[in-house]
């Protein structure tokens, strides 16, 4: 895999002045038009062998562009904030958003590369993190990212005679530390991992180019045609995108189209098939509400909440009551310990980043508890149904999100998920009413009677969502919500389950 | 000062039952005309004695209250990403944003008072602080912010009862620590810093409430109370803004109107008498900024970097050489230790929150580098010019700056700040060229030449600022950009000299 970056690639002085001149313009030009479109981030990953130019690269093509729209990362040690979360929140954190370039250092590939090499991750660990990072390299590119996957490589000679150069000059000596040298002992093992690597994960839509370190002109040149490519192809399909034509019937016909895939002959789906006439009287519920509230209490208080985080997703009808439910959680709370995160318009810097940023930026650190009043899913139920989003899109998204709450729970994320369902009549019932009370906070607004024309799509589409997304680590939790007192205990009575379960 | 606090105020269950229901609904009433209106956010501090139900009350308010817009944050420990940065940042990121309600445990107040008590601050430092929290809250006040400033007080004897009777009942043990008994042997030391502190910030924008904590039901009643008066202060400010005749002339009259104030009589200021003659041959340029540009390298890299960071603001006339500028100072760093944030119109995030705020997130790190091309001069330049900020805004952003670029020098931060200045006959050939050039990087925009027109106000503007906000620990370095090889070293060695002078 690596021969054809042991060649002796290099380029001569005059063809490199000859083609500098241009091949700046062009990047700088590209840049100016991504900028400007505002329609799709570059991203440049840069790894590979230490001492084959990782860091003069990045410095050239910064040189070469307009350094003010570049964001560059080099992910060293992790901070605290970091630690506290899932390992891909600080990548999350950091992608540019659309419109300007990112260079990252030390990416998602490095911990994986290290731990197999150092022996601290294990063969099977190590596959899942190759699986995962493929997902992830999908969705960027699903998103529009243009992602750039560098790979500098040096022969063990090569690098050998690199860090001992390196050494002697008094000006560069300061960057060749012990560990280079202990890295380089390991040279054979980095090669065979890397090449695993770059093997498994390197796919149509994010291919990696193995670029030879050693002569410095030859790898400038090679890096930057490879990130003007890659502008020029996102410029490109911007352009198509604004060209095509539009369907007839607009998104929502699209969305009606697709609803059909899923129904079923007999009608029977997951979500209206839960019953709805579960009960509980008020007795009973407000001694279970007290019993299960207290139990909550001393979990959240409990020593070993420093290793994990909670996580609550509410779904369901409108008016089946999550608000409801989320006051009693709350209630048994310590006000320091959660964040209720009520899920609006994105904002525009959300708009800007790939669709589940917005979720990953409130992923609560460990001990903390976070609460999403509607969450990542309204991608597959309201954006699938008023046609927000490309079937293409929403399709994915039941991937992409089973990959997420994966992540979540392997970063010891306990992870809640509760649709409340009600029955059509009981919400015209409780639309009157709230109508009727005229106090603000019940409002009804037109979204609501809009959405309540479209029950049976929002069915098909909860039901499906349901049956994608419901697996081991984060099932749904299904809640005929007809009955107030039911649904409150039973979302706690699940809250407290899943908690002790995670703290056992 | 306490003496009111330590009455035995208390509330019988008949009349807080009474009072309940209707405060309940005027609060809620009232932060949905927040949130709605989105104009203002609304802060709460709680502080005071261990004991004395400041979580208690907290979390009253959040049941009483929609708990989905209340964003609550304890600052304990400092994070190691908050440990990098100057004390107020922690604060800053945690803002709530217009529209949403935030308390705040553990505020601004918490560590000058525990490091008064137990003598890690010295008496000026404390003095220092206070006077920077009064400037803070006189910002906020300013800003908009409906800020609620509450303080829960127990007399010795209750809070020794309190903490004991916490410490009988098995499900409230755990909340008194070992560290609660070593502050309550504090209590008089603590009574007599938090008295001066209090009275020292109890401003007419920013009055401290000092609530009794020993009964519940007074506390609630009392807090909810203060806070709903906060609210429909704010609200009923947006109303009459809202209803406010606008000046005949619109906001650039005002401007105008306000420009003669610092106009001189003999036309001399700061900015028309920066010598624009210097100038460099292109010899002595490159073999200065080759020399330069090794020292900045090797600064970068000092084993004390890591206790500096580094910020350099760029501001000056259109087509000065502000990016040419920058340029020549990443081109000696490594793309890993600087980040340039070019300033543009703010996202809508950013419109949610104070004016600095969009500054604050950008602060970097320790051992890090931050050049901000424009920058929070922005509005006493161009919004102030443009009539984009009301006059009262732009006045008050002296002093609010001068307040926070010495946080950023008591942190560690050397701020270089430089002003390029060519005169109008070369900003016109500049622009011509350009245009000239065709290259789309260098495209003049109509508000380039908008600008252009208000020559004689920006220069009125700059001189004000540059004389107002030119301080001992940051002060402005004026350069003549008329010859670009003078301006670029001019920056070099300036940046040289303060990182040098920091570092020793």
């Amino acid at each position: 895999m690596f021969e054809s970056a042991e060649m002796g690639h290099a380029i001569d002085k005059a063809t490199y002045n000859r083609r500098v001149p241009k091949l700046r313009e062009a990047l700088l030009s590209a840049q100016i038009d991504v900028l400007v479109a505002k329609k799709f981030p570059v991203l440049v990953l840069i790894n590979g062998v230490e001492g084959a130019g990782k860091g003069e690269v990045a410095h050239t093509l910064s040189e070469w562009m307009d350094a003010r729209h570049i964001i560059t990362h080099g992910f060293g040690e992790h901070t605290d904030e970091e630690r506290a979360r899932p390992p891909m929140w600080r990548f999350w954190r950091a992608l540019p958003p659309k419109g300007n370039v990112g260079l990252f250092f030390g990416s998602w590939y490095s911990d994986s590369i290290l731990g197999r090499v150092v022996g601290t991750m294990k063969h099977g660990a190590f596959e899942d993190q190759l699986d995962r990072i493929v997902n992830l390299e999908q969705m960027l590119a699903d998103e529009g990212v243009a992602l750039v996957k560098l790979w500098f490589h040096l022969s063990k000679d090569e690098q050998r005679k690199r860090l001992k150069s390196l050494e002697k000059d008094k000006t560069t000596q300061w960057r060749v530390t012990k560990r280079d040298w202990e890295f380089f002992a390991k040279y054979d093992e980095f090669k065979s991992v890397s090449e695993a690597v770059i093997r498994r994960t390197s796919t149509g839509h994010a291919p990696w180019h193995i670029i030879e370190g050693t002569d410095a002109r030859y790898r400038s040149l090679t890096s930057a045609t490879l990130l003007l490519e890659a502008m020029n192809r996102g410029l490109d399909r911007v352009q198509q995108a604004a060209h095509q034509k539009k369907p007839t019937q607009g998104k929502a016909a699209e969305a009606r189209r697709a609803t059909p895939v899923t129904a079923e002959l007999d009608h029977k789906n997951l979500v209206n098939q839960i019953d709805l006439e579960q009960k509980l009287p008020k007795k009973k519920y407000e001694s279970k509400l007290d019993k299960l509230q207290g139990e909550l209490n001393l979990l959240s208080r409990h020593k070993r909440m420093k290793n994990i985080g909670v996580v609550c997703v509410f779904e369901g009808s409108d008016a089946a009551g999550k608000g409801g439910a989320i006051r009693r959680i709350v209630h048994a709370l310590d006000v320091r310990s959660y964040h209720v995160v009520p899920i609006a318009a994105p904002t525009d810097e959300e708009r800007a980043q790939p669709y589940l940023w917005r979720f990953w930026r409130h992923m609560p650190r460990k001990s903390k508890l976070t609460i999403f009043d509607r969450s990542w899913y309204g991608r597959v139920l309201v954006e699938r149904v008023e046609g927000f989003a490309k079937e293409s899109d929403w399709r994915r998204a039941f991937s992409e999100i089973n990959d997420f709450e994966e992540q979540l729970a392997e970063s010891d994320l306990v992870l809640c998920k509760f649709w409340l369902q009600i029955g059509k009549d009981e919400q015209l019932r409780r639309f009157k009413e709230r109508e009727k009370t005229g106090f603000k906070r019940f409002k009804i607004t037109d979204e609501d009677w809009r959405n309540r024309k479209k029950w049976d799509e929002y069915e098909v589409a909860a039901a499906e969502m349901v049956d994608r997304t419901s697996t081991e680590h984060s099932p749904w939790t299904l809640v005929g919500a007809q009955d107030k007192y039911h649904t409150r205990i039973c979302v706690l009575e699940e809250l407290v389950r899943r908690i002790s379960e995670a703290l056992r």
